[in-house]
C-alpha cells in the first residue's frame, strides 16, 4: 500500500479486525495501542500489528492515519488527551456506532493541522476482545463515512479507498445526524429486539428444544456487550425511541389483525415484508 | 433401514428435505404424491424418491408410514379424503406448525387400525419448494412428536428413531396443547417480529447500504410464505396474541428506561439477555 504509517487504537474485536485487515494491504508501519499490555503481546505474537504499545505518544508522532477503535466516549477523551501527540496533517477516524454528537465535539476542539473524519465500519459480532477479531468481517460489510465540511476531500477519499481495500462492499457517505437516525433503526432497534424476545421467554421449558433458526438468528445479537450498548442506545436516545415506536405501531397492526381474524391485514403485511427482504440482498 | 414402505405426501421443501434424508435410510420403497405432475418428474429424475405419483391410492394402500408434508388445512383434508386408502396399521404423521385442534381433529375420526401421531420437524428455510429442499437441513434441528393417548407406543418410538436417523440432534415428545403455547413464542413470534421489523423502514434511504448482520439475521425469515402463515398465525391465534403482549411489555421495559436514561435498567435488561442466549447454544 500507500507508504503511510497507521496506528490502530484499541485492539479489541473490532480495532483488531482493522489491524489485520490492514497488515495485508502492507503499510510502511502498522502500530497498535492498547492499555492492556496482554493485548499488545497477543497482537505482536500474532503479527497483526508490527509493534504495539501501552503509551499513545510515540506511534501518534509519526502515524499519518490514526484509526480509534475505542468506545465512542473514550474515542473523544482519547483525542482530547493526545491532541498534542498527532502528527501534523494526521488523518484521524474512529468505528463508533453514533456519530453526531461525538464527531461535533471533537471537531469543536481539534485543530486545522488535523482532519477527523468520522467512521463506522458496519461489521462486528455478538463477542468481544482480540481473541475473536477477524479481517473476515469486512467482507461485504458496509462501511460509513460520516464527513464534515471541514474535512479534506482528498483525505476522505484515503479512507474510502482503504474501507474498499479491506473487503468494504459498499462504502457511503452521509452527514452525522443522518447516521445516527438510519443507525437506530438498521442496527440499535435490532438489537433492541432480540434482547426483548430473548427476555420475553416465560416457557416453562428448555427453550433450546423446542427452537429452530428464525429464533436463532433473531436472538444471536442478544448476547450483547452491554457496556457498550449502554452507551450507544442513551446516547442515540431520540432516535431509537422513535425507531421503536413505529416498530411498535407496525406489531399492533399485525397483532390486531391476527385478534380480528383478518387475513387480509396479515397477508398483506407479509407479502410487503417479502418483497422488502429480497430486495435487501 | 427397517423393511417399510414409506410414503411422503406433498413434495415441496420440507417434504422434498424429507424424501432426501429418508433414501438415505434405504426404506424398502420411498414413494412421494404431489399434485404436481412436474414436482414428481422432478423428484423421480433427482432420485430423491424410488416412484411419485399425483393420485394417492396406490401408494396408500401399501405404506407402512405415511408422512404428510402439506399445509395444516390440506393435511386435515388429505387424511379425511383418504381414510379408506391406508394400509391397515399405517402409521400417519404430519409436519404441521400446529398441532391442537389439527391433532383433536384428525382423531376425532380416524380408524382405531390407523395410528396418527403429530410431528413437527423445526427446519426449514425462508425458501419453498422442491429445489430448495436439502436433506442437511435436519442436521442438528429439533424434533417434536406430539402423541395422544391412543397413539401406540411402539409406533411413537419408530417415529422417534427415524427423527434422529435423519440427523434431528433432540427428538422430544410433548402434549398438542403445549406444543402450540411454545411455538407461539419460539417460532410464531419469532415471525411476527421480522416482518414487523422490515415493515418498520421509513427511512428515505437505501437500506442495504446501512445494514449489517443484525438486521439481515433479524429480517431473513421475514421473506415469508404468507399463505401458510396467515393460516399458521390464525390457528394459533390466542397463543400468539398472549406471546406478542408479553414482548410488548419487554420492550417497553428498555424504551422506557431508554426514555428515562436509566442505565441500570438497560444494563440488567442486556445481561439477562446475554446470559440466556448463551445458555441457547
Amino acid at each position: 500500500m500507500i507508504e503511510l504509517n497507521i496506528t490502530v487504537v484499541g485492539l479489541g474485536l473490532i480495532g483488531g479486525s482493522l489491524a489485520m485487515a490492514l497488515k495485508d494491504l502492507k503499510p510502511k508501519n502498522l502500530w497498535g495501542i492498547d492499555i492492556e499490555k496482554s493485548t499488545i503481546e497477543a497482537a505482536e505474537k500474532k503479527c497483526i500489528i508490527h509493534k504495539g504499545y501501552t503509551k499513545p505518544e510515540i506511534p501518534l508522532k509519526h502515524s499519518d492515519i490514526v484509526i480509534i477503535a475505542l468506545y465512542p466516549n473514550l474515542t473523544e477523551k482519547f483525542v482530547k488527551d493526545n491532541i498534542k501527540n498527532f502528527k501534523k496533517g494526521a488523518i484521524i477516524t474512529d468505528v463508533a456506532g453514533i456519530k453526531e454528537n461525538l464527531v461535533n465535539n471533537i471537531n469543536s476542539f481539534i485543530p486545522k493541522s488535523l482532519d477527523f473524519i468520522g467512521g463506522h465500519p458496519m461489521a462486528g459480532s455478538e463477542n468481544k476482545g482480540l481473541s475473536f477479531a477477524s479481517k473476515d468481517i469486512f467482507n461485504d460489510a458496509n462501511y460509513i463515512i460520516t464527513p464534515v465540511e471541514k474535512n479534506r476531500e482528498e483525505n476522505i477519499k484515503i479512507l474510502e479507498s482503504i474501507a474498499k481495500k479491506i473487503g468494504c462492499k459498499n462504502v457511503v457517505r452521509i452527514t452525522p445526524k443522518a447516521h445516527d437516525e438510519i443507525i437506530a433503526f438498521t442496527s440499535h432497534l435490532t438489537h433492541v429486539l432480540a434482547v426483548a424476545l430473548i427476555n420475553s421467554d416465560i416457557l416453562n421449558v428448555e427453550t433450546s428444544l423446542f427452537i429452530a433458526g428464525s429464533f436463532k438468528d433473531g436472538t444471536r445479537v442478544a448476547d450483547i456487550n452491554s457496556s457498550l450498548w449502554v452507551e450507544l442506545l442513551t446516547s442515540n436516545r431520540k432516535n431509537i425511541i422513535n425507531k421503536i415506536e413505529v416498530f411498535e405501531e407496525k406489531i399492533e397492526t399485525i397483532k390486531n389483525a391476527i385478534k380480528e381474524n383478518n387475513k387480509s391485514i396479515i397477508k398483506s403485511e407479509f407479502e410487503k415484508a417479502s418483497l422488502r427482504r429480497k430486495e435487501l440482498v
